[in-house]
């Protein structure tokens, strides 16, 4: 982060931190709820994180967390700490928008499972974050209540669909993010703003009340500043807010260092050599993996995705095109001509390459690669120039990050440095079960690196 | 069956019934194996039944299958038993040919798994049978090697795709065949030509060597003259030699009759009320349920249908169109049409349609109605004059079975009759497990109604 930028009170705090001084009685929730509201008021306005902030809610909440505190009852280490939640996750009696004017209007009556999760922690819901269109775009910049803008440069997209999310919690307006991830929507934004993003496995944390996307590759997932944190709010989220049982911890015993094995992308035109030789520099040592056929694996999410998107949309669309943001409804016209065996055959791509990632998995404890191989572009960009070569900035976005939710592995991105003054990204993928050493490592790296 | 035409030796045998004989040394699986070979000398000219007949591999068998019980290895009620054998069906070292001009000279060097199965079971395979053109048809007269033919009546089709494995059976020629049914490939021949026809749950009988026709609708099954000859075959294939275990038999505490429920078709203009009240007078007494939304069903049928299929013969398609009989390539062109979003929707309709079946099989032990509610159509037939009312052949033949590959349930086709000479078939459903109460009632149907 560019020192020069106001931060809120929560840059540089984690909630491991936070909750040490809430329980010494240090700071209370009531303290804290007003330090995200100050930020908000003071940050918001350039950065357009919050599409709604739930001021009288998140007050309610802190002082019944303050009082269950004061009477012995700790809910653990989220106990107090304000939360964001992207738009597109049902809040009880809070504006959920999607993004898209479709739902201008439209107020839950039930949390989904995650916020309910959250709460029942003690977490207290500060607003709802700026969402890409029904999730719909991995660039951030399309959204009825406008784009999201990256606090390391405001004329620069967050990235998406989470970037609200990234960017209040890169600014500091919070200490934790939810947000969800289809083909990179919470590691994208994480990335291009500078925090820590996880991406649990496919299915370890309910999607229930979350608009979908895609369902096959539809995922929750939590931005901090450190991927320990990341841990404590994925434990809540996954039903263990606990953490793992002692019988459950997978690499208690693991006394070495993890192997770490770094994929090498064959897909040279879809990156910035800049970006990628920063973040494999941060792997000195590692064994070099070939990546091959990135451009084909981001054909089988495409295919996935659009066939599962349309079927959510196709009535919308049918119904009230009108209401759709141009530029997605474009993007919904054209995946609702892919064929249905072109699906059925993205389906099997998907389930070789899951096979093989298995196997690279067996051999190393960790794969590692760019989360994104550019640094954030301009808000608005659609087109990128790499080295005298034209490529979708979409493309760039999601190459790295969408063959993850095809495996359905967790995968975190973790800030590895800047390029130009913007942050980039560092991902680490895991087998599922393996989140312990991934959250160990990750800190380690951003550590070393910062 | 009309008495005046020709039938071969095991016309109204059982393989329970020729079992003892061998056991007895009243027969010898050489014998057996002549009878068969004399049958379709005799017969298949007519019928086309038989793609390929392997005498000399046929005979080769019966000796060892007779060496080998005069040296006391008993294999099994199979032993000695002559089979035939789709031929999408692999078999070592005799041709299969998909009734495809794509595979006219095709020689797998392996058994599909349940053809290695029969063979392990003493059984004897004499030769391969007529199929539509990859399956991918019920009528069964668009075949490379020509239409097979109903024995009632050559001029009317058998039904398909696995019409020769119904003709060889209905006409006496073996006890036993082996077909597929991915939307009623083995109950629709079964019905036509007036045998049992067995569709096990989906994934109960492996499908590798198998050529595929919709993968997540493909199944294994079995034709002969009763139900019990059908259990013993599955028992087989589905790699319980002996039948069921006796911890594992589901009914053998459920003394009472089991309760039937009767389905009401709403899709009044795809039956002939002839047939289908015939059928219908069978379950006297049941309860009638009312079976609503089968044409929307059959719509999501042909959606997951369609795709999967056209991504098994898209290369093929795109290299050799001409090889294809032209009326399967016209489909397999409009199958190609299908977008990837209705096949994602139609998943989702399969998978409520799987909780309402189950919800019924919660209620009753075995759901009745018809397996086809039409009598043979003529040969070539593409349209059908029911009550006034223009319909395709096709929509009639499926209408009734596709569901129970949409729910992967096991069903059985038994003659419940004939109109007007030509058979009717009655269609019972189970849930897996359930498959003895099936098949003893399937009996007893018989029984009562022949």
């Amino acid at each position: 982060m560019t020192g020069a930028r106001p931060r809120g009170f929560f840059a540089g705090r984690t909630i491991t931190g936070l909750a040490r001084d809430l329980d010494a009685g240090v700071l209370s929730a009531a303290e804290l709820v007003e330090h995200a509201l100050d930020a908000i008021v003071a940050l918001d306005q350039a950065l357009n994180a919050f599409v709604t902030v739930d001021a009288g809610g998140a007050r309610l909440a802190a002082r019944r967390a303050d009082a269950e505190r004061a009477a012995g009852t700790h809910r653990g280490p989220l106990h107090g700490i304000p939360v964001a939640v992207k738009d597109i996750i049902d809040t009880a009696g809070l504006a959920t928008r999607m993004g898209s004017a479709h739902f201008a209007d439209h107020v839950p009556a039930q949390d989904a499972t995650c916020v309910r999760r959250l709460r029942e922690a003690g977490a207290i819901i500060v607003g709802k974050t700026t969402t890409h269109e029904f999730a719909y775009g991995p660039t951030g910049d399309r959204s009825h209540n406008g784009p999201s803008r990256n606090p390391h440069d405001p004329a620069r997209m967050t990235g998406g669909s989470s970037g609200g999310s990234a960017a209040a919690v890169a600014a500091g307006m919070v200490p934790l993010a939810v947000g969800t991830d289809t083909g990179g929507s919470v590691r994208i934004p994480a990335a291009l703003c500078g925090v820590v993003g996880f991406k649990p496995a496919f299915g370890a944390v309910p999607v229930d009340g979350v608009f979908p996307l895609a369902s096959s590759l539809d995922h929750v997932g939590v931005l901090a500043g450190t991927a320990e944190d990341c841990a404590l709010a994925f434990h809540v989220l996954s039903g263990r807010p606990q953490g793992p049982a002692a019988a459950e911890a997978d690499d208690e015993g693991d006394a070495g260092a993890p192997r770490v094995g770094w994929l090498a992308s064959d897909a040279a035109t879809l990156a910035d050599p800049m970006v990628s030789g920063l973040v494999r520099a941060a792997f000195p040592g590692s064994d070099e993996i070939p990546f091959s056929g990135v451009s084909e694996l981001f054909g089988t999410y495409a295919a996935i995705q659009g066939s599962e998107a349309y079927a959510v949309h196709a009535d919308r669309v049918a119904r009230a095109p009108e209401l759709f943001d141009p530029e997605v409804l474009r993007r919904l016209r054209h995946a609702s001509a892919v064929p249905g065996w072109r699906y059925v055959r993205a389906l099997e791509a998907r389930a070789s390459f899951r096979r093989h990632a298995a196997g690279l998995l067996g051999r190393y404890d960790l794969l590692a690669l760019p989360s994104v191989a550019v640094a954030a572009p301009p808000i608005d960009a659609r087109d990128l120039d790499l080295g005298g070569v034209q490529v979708k900035v979409r493309d760039v976005l999601l190459a790295l990050t969408s063959p993850w939710n095809l495996a359905g592995l967790p995968a975190l991105s973790v800030p590895a440095g800047t390029v130009g003054g913007l942050p980039v990204g560092a991902q680490l993928v895991c087998a599922p079960g393996r989140e312990r050493t991934l959250f160990a490592y990750a800190d380690r790296l951003r550590a070393r690196l910062g």
